[in-house]
């Protein structure tokens, strides 16, 4: 929401394709053996031994999952590996290499560029992954990145959506809601500017919620310490569309009911505050909301003592026979069905 | 340029973005060992034992690589499978799994996507692929298909553009300049549409240069070829951008020269009468037009008796010291540096 009209601009025609993607991805150094040729040839080459690896690809298209008008591109490059990175850690798997495409109209110049890239950097070094290849074209219109993720996986360590059973525990780790939450502001935000450019934004007391929308992280943690508490999930997926199409995606695949309960859903303090504030339901928020990028997994009742003490993992829930349905228990004690949501970016 | 009123429409949002994945990719079958996890999950899981595997990505956007008043959708997804299946055999390697990402909007209903998928079907039986995983999203303006495509190459047999060394011959795979052709017939037929919307397309005699940019096919067959000759190339590489380009990039990563013979370059007949039609230069054409996907690759002198009989090889010239420069030898025996072009997708 802060122009800078003096800011430097270079045309990225002035540089070409080629010598582009050799300026943005100059600084990126590669940390894994498994990377044996990386950004420069047709193609990259990997070599994985007796590991088996896991791909993933998302795509993020201006307009739909980010608005520039509040999202810095940095922290946008961030997100968009993060979200990848999420998708590996959901199958029990570590990420190594990333590749990503983007497609760019005439109106960003080089630096807007640079600094998606140095978002990209930022998390291919917190994360320990590499950045191995990619596709740079012009677009018609906004901006549109898609990433593809690999990672790698010890031989009966993967963990997919359809292994829940009857009985098994429902985990989530942190907490729900913040994401959308923060978006919510930043869209209220928007709004007071347009009608005065000269106020500046009053975010403060919603600097959480905002982070976990503008720079949310992956728990890649919470796959180390699975292991070290020797916790193998039945099921697990991440939670990138909302609590309840992800409990839906793990039950129809695992072929079994739930039931949620309303009072267990994690909620951080300054969502519940916030919540009251745009009178807006907190359970809906965490059900629907999305981007959470917390990991949602299923677990053998024998491995609870292993979990219990753990301010990481909140049990919210148990899977039942498949005939019982999905719920979610409300704190007055009545059962609610929980169904699909519509999609809503084709709603629109 | 034919448009049928009374098609079946149905709208994308009636499935939701999971019902129309599921939908789209409901006949896609699983032919390789190596795809241990297919779609429906986080991510795919490959198992590929003691290969190395080569991933590359592919961008291809609406207004930018595609124009839909003359593509068909059908043959939309077959290319964009292709052009990315055509990067991993220019690593001499084996393509085994793709993703595919999408980015469309409202204004596209159901049936087209089936169409693109028809296409990518198509293409994953012909070269023997598996579709593992993607994304589907909507766009606030046009069509975005993002691939990646994965591949395993047995050790030593990986080839990339850095290997080329003085006096190596350079080697073309089939002919070059149709596809360029093909769109400049294309693009001519639309003016007419245009002016006149009842007049039908005057194709006739343009067949093959038109199939060359409508449904490209990528040289699965050169990389069997080559292990059957045992020749390995000492640098390879896909021509999508046009010969000049593709020769600097071999030369540059390999730290050598080149002299191109602008009279060994090959063309199809229906190539030169169209360039003669449109008063183009044939030889730019080649050198610039791309979109070929023909092999480009240098070979040991040694290696010129294996390929000197087979129809599928022209030898186009040699390469040289680095500090001798890439030259194109024209028919009158002028030599003319060969240079960069822009980055015409900028210019716009």
């Amino acid at each position: 929401m802060i122009e800078d009209k003096n800011q430097q601009r270079t045309q990225l025609s002035d540089l070409g394709e080629f010598g582009l993607i050799d300026h943005l991805t100059k600084n990126f150094k590669i940390s894994h053996k498994s990377t044996v040729k990386s950004i420069g040839d047709d193609a990259a080459v990997l070599d994985f031994k007796n590991k088996k690896i896991v791909v993933t690809t998302d795509l993020l298209v201006e307009g739909v999952h980010f608005d520039l008008s509040y999202m810095p591109l940095k922290h946008l490059g961030y997100k968009a590996a993060i979200v990848n990175l999420s998708d590996v850690y959901a199958m029990n798997a570590k990420a190594t290499q990333i590749t990503v495409s983007i497609a760019v109209s005439n109106r960003f110049p080089l630096e807007a560029l640079e600094d998606l890239y140095a978002g990209i950097e930022t998390a291919a070094k917190i994360y320990n992954i590499d950045v191995v290849g990619g596709d740079t074209t012009s677009s018609t219109t906004g901006l549109l990145i898609s990433v593809t993720a690999i990672g790698e996986i010890e031989s009966n360590n993967e963990v997919y959506r359809d292994g829940a059973k009857s009985n098994d525990l429902l985990v989530v780790t942190g907490d729900l809601g913040a994401a959308y939450m923060g978006l919510q502001v930043l869209e209220r935000e928007k709004e007071v500017y347009k009608v005065n450019p000269n106020s500046q934004p009053d975010l403060e007391g919603y600097s959480y919620i905002i982070e976990r929308q503008l720079k949310p992280e992956a728990r890649k943690d919470i796959i180390k310490l699975l292991k070290d508490l020797e916790v193998k999930p039945s099921s697990m997926i991440d939670i990138s569309d909302g609590l309840s199409s992800e409990i839906m995606h793990l039950c129809k695949q695992s072929k079994v009911g739930c039931d949620l309960y309303e009072e267990k859903i994690p909620l951080d303090p300054q969502v519940i505050s916030t919540c009251e504030e745009f009178n807006i339901d907190s359970t809906t928020v965490a059900l629907n909301g999305g981007e959470d990028y917390e990991l949602l997994f299923t677990i053998s009742q024998d491995d609870y003592s292993k979990i219990k003490a753990n301010p990481n993992f909140t049990v919210i829930g148990y899977m039942k026979e498949e005939q019982a349905g999905i719920h979610l228990v409300t704190r007055a004690d009545t059962k609610i069905p929980i169904k699909a949501q519509g999609w809503k970016n084709f709603n629109a």
